[in-house]
């Protein structure tokens, strides 16, 4: 074994990326192509595919050749990130009994259910047992996984490796105490940008070739990955850098809708197409944590895609597809209505000031639930009261308000902050490259993206999973995850827009 | 154990059915939206996936299941079948030792990629020592696998359960005593149908709704499956009536190739969506036989799709489709056109009456093959002078003659006479659907094909794999394979579209 326990490793963990990437696949397929009858056996299939990767993960093989390999000198700094990588996934996975893995996934099946029921019906009180339940299995879950009496760490955790709620929370608390009177400043003016496309028609088939033009512009590869329709745009795919796809939503009478959407999951399968391609079977082909990934996404979508030099160069092609539809929409209106910011009561649809806002009336409610200080009860209230604190709005009812996210039905806890870290991480980056290639935003202006993306991925996108995500942003940026970059791109761009002072 | 072997053989079967899903969800992909670098990632995946059924299907539990099953005098009858079917495939994978198996993957890959290149340059000696390889490792396998002296049976049997050389190439030869004297007096007419389509072009978007009629009016369930174009038109999918997935070919120039195409993958997919739903996760969800399956697509293809009173139909609602491109074509010529027979160099080109004589061809010269009579050095000279024997006619090149087609590349041996049993199943099954549904023909001039399907579905389609495919057949026809039905099938149909006496 000892001398073979790279081979082993090496072997197992390309069993386990080939399992994952075919996961990966039939989940694309079920929300792509896959016909309406058919996701009774899917639901099997990938249940027993999910099971299979679980086996493998835990295998008593894997941990020995783990083990082997950690006592060895001579591993270079990939091979021991891989194992690192690996260690990670695995640790997570063996400390969670079984049992409770069933129950998670059978009262997440029966919550979503339930969820989709009580939000139509916007009757808290028949998702709030579900919620009970998923609340208590996931800190049982936290439990069996660990933590130094922070239970939400443990959860934050798979989704931000090593980030904990000590450092988090005062950082997202000063990010809201300094958004907060950006929102106020903003609201007080009054401003109101008008919709220039008001009762105008875009033809999807001609905003889907723009679509495609826009991702081959920002670098997209598309003989190592596609774009399609579906209800709710994601990445996925296979798992590798030649396989990555990205779907879309189009509406005839909002087209930002879509472009913007196909920018921002753009943003995701650059970073996916970036990763080292020579190990596009190991663990190292992977972002290290959700937070980072969602940068590449965010990076995209809002400090590029939404910039006046963006749509200096596409404004004029997006006139030459649209004439009529575009006639008489100045660069100013345009740039004001993609630009506008408002209180609103639904995340997805929040603009970039206001949504970290969102995300935090999430993450203090998910903290004070896994601590125990809030009950399921006592969601709804709490929602309602941050959501007038912070944004001085009330839900109308709770399916505007407490119900509006899946992620709960599913027990994703602890999931949301990384939104925010994304939005923070997006903003760091920027400064630096602004720094480091400071006629950047001339270059964006002339349409030439791939000084951006090529920066991206020497930077970022190369380094795969190498280094944890602070430790990669810190090697980059000089500096820990902090709010001054975002806070400083927000204040700078908003002025002029809303005549602040 | 003993009280539970028939929950541990029915947990183990629905895995190898979920598993084999997936494999088949992941190979259509490949063949349809897969982006064109995601060929490498994939073939990682399918091989894993390939080994990991492969490992779940001779695992021992399942071995020690099914034999405590078959002590089991309580089973019903769709148990017992069950049993029978995973039993048989299992004893096939476990009696070929792993280092066959792996090096008869290793040889198929290299001789493919030989076969491509030597056919391209029409150099038979590039392939030839592929060949030999392949012919040593399959030879080897038959013995691995055993037979009672004729080798081949051990290879057919892998496609055709319970056929034998013994009973096969009898009845092979005598089809071709009877179809050579069908192909001399048709080809001594001197008829030559004119192509009614010459010079003009059928939008492929137009044949593409066609396509899609002709699905939903032949049953088709577009909920349960769908259609999408590749380079060589296919049936897959997810192994379930519940996800079925057929490809087309469309030609501008043209049409009826796409539309034979449909009709012929639809023939396949409608069985596929009739197999017994509640069974849909076991070993009774599939056919009994390549042949029967393939019986199933040529019915639909040749006897209904090719048929006077299907076009007396669907011509008039084409020609509605193509009003310009269809001017002046007549039902007798369409009719003369689409039932051309003409003897021809490549199989896949062929007519319903040459078409069994390219089967003969290679069926004589696998089962020489395999008995060491003949060498794969032997084979083009053997090959040209069948060619010119069965269809009077001599390849000019090993491109268009012994080099065709891909199957032997692939290894395949045993698997052309399915094509022939196909047919010869399809004219039984139709004379006796003609004795049980009189009217059926001008049912089916009417448009009414639900009667043919119906038909089926109860008689093939919902037995799913309870019998052995010739045991079904003789349920439903009272007889056993023979060539009788398909002979006067030809001869009712040919002489009057020839004038033969």
């Amino acid at each position: 074994m000892a001398q073979d326990a790279l081979s082993e490793f090496i072997a197992r963990m390309h069993e386990l990326k080939d399992l994952g990437g075919a996961i990966g696949i039939l989940s694309w397929d079920q929300e792509t192509y896959m016909p309406a009858k058919g996701g009774e056996p899917r639901a099997h299939q990938l249940a027993t595919m999910q099971g299979l990767y679980h086996e493998r993960l835990i295998a008593p093989a894997l941990g020995e050749a783990i083990a082997a390999l950690e006592q060895r000198p001579s591993l270079g700094a990939e091979q021991r990130a891989m194992v690192r990588n690996v260690r990670w996934e695995r640790d997570r996975a063996v400390k969670v009994p079984s049992r409770l893995v069933v129950e998670l996934a059978e009262e997440q099946s029966r919550a979503v259910e339930a969820w989709r029921g009580a939000r139509v019906r916007r009757d808290f009180s028949a998702f709030r047992p579900h919620l009970e339940v998923l609340i208590r299995l996931r800190r049982e879950q936290a439990d069996a996984l660990g933590h130094a009496g922070e239970r939400y760490d443990a959860l934050l955790e798979g989704y931000e490796p090593s980030m904990r709620v000590e450092r988090l929370a005062p950082l997202l608390e000063r990010l809201r105490e300094k958004l907060v009177p950006l929102v106020k400043a903003i609201v007080d003016t009054g401003r109101k940008p008008a919709n220039p496309f008001a009762g105008r028609r875009f033809d999807p088939a001609k905003q889907w070739e723009f679509t495609l033009r826009l991702m081959r512009d920002l670098g997209f590869d598309l003989e190592a990955g596609r774009q399609d329709r579906s209800t709710h745009p994601f990445t996925g795919g296979a798992g590798h850098p030649l396989d990555v796809r990205l779907t879309t939503r189009l509406e005839a009478d909002d087209p930002l809708s879509g472009f913007m959407s196909t920018i921002h999951e753009c943003g995701h399968g650059l970073y996916e197409q970036g990763f080292p391609l020579e190990q596009g079977r190991t663990s190292l082909a992977q972002a290290p944590s959700f937070g980072l990934h969602e940068s590449q996404s965010r990076f995209w979508e809002n400090l590029v895609g939404r910039s006046r030099p963006f749509w200096a160069h596409y404004l004029p092609i997006l006139r030459s597809l649209f004439p009529q539809e575009l006639a008489g929409v100045e660069p100013e209106a345009f740039d004001a209505w993609l630009n506008r910011v408002e209180p609103s009561l639904i995340r997805v649809e929040a603009d970039e000031v206001t949504y970290n806002l969102h995300i935090l009336v999430r993450f203090e409610l998910e903290l004070a639930l896994m601590r125990g200080q809030l009950q399921a009860a006592d969601l709804p209230e709490a929602w309602n009261e941050r959501m007038r604190t912070f944004l001085g709005l009330t839900p109308s009812d709770d399916s505007v308000g407490v119900m509006q996210d899946i992620h709960w039905a599913w027990g994703e806890f602890g999931y949301f902050p990384t939104y925010a870290i994304g939005n923070l991480y997006s903003a760091m980056l920027l400064s630096r490259l602004e720094q480091e290639v400071p006629g950047v935003w001339e270059a964006i202006g002339r349409g030439e993206l791939k000084v951006v993306l090529d920066w991206l991925r020497a930077r970022i996108h190369r380094q795969g999973y190498l280094l944890p995500a602070e430790d990669l942003v810190e090697q980059v940026t000089g500096s820990r995850l902090c709010e001054a970059p975002f806070m400083d791109y927000l204040w700078k761009k908003y002025r002029p827009l809303y005549g602040l002072r």
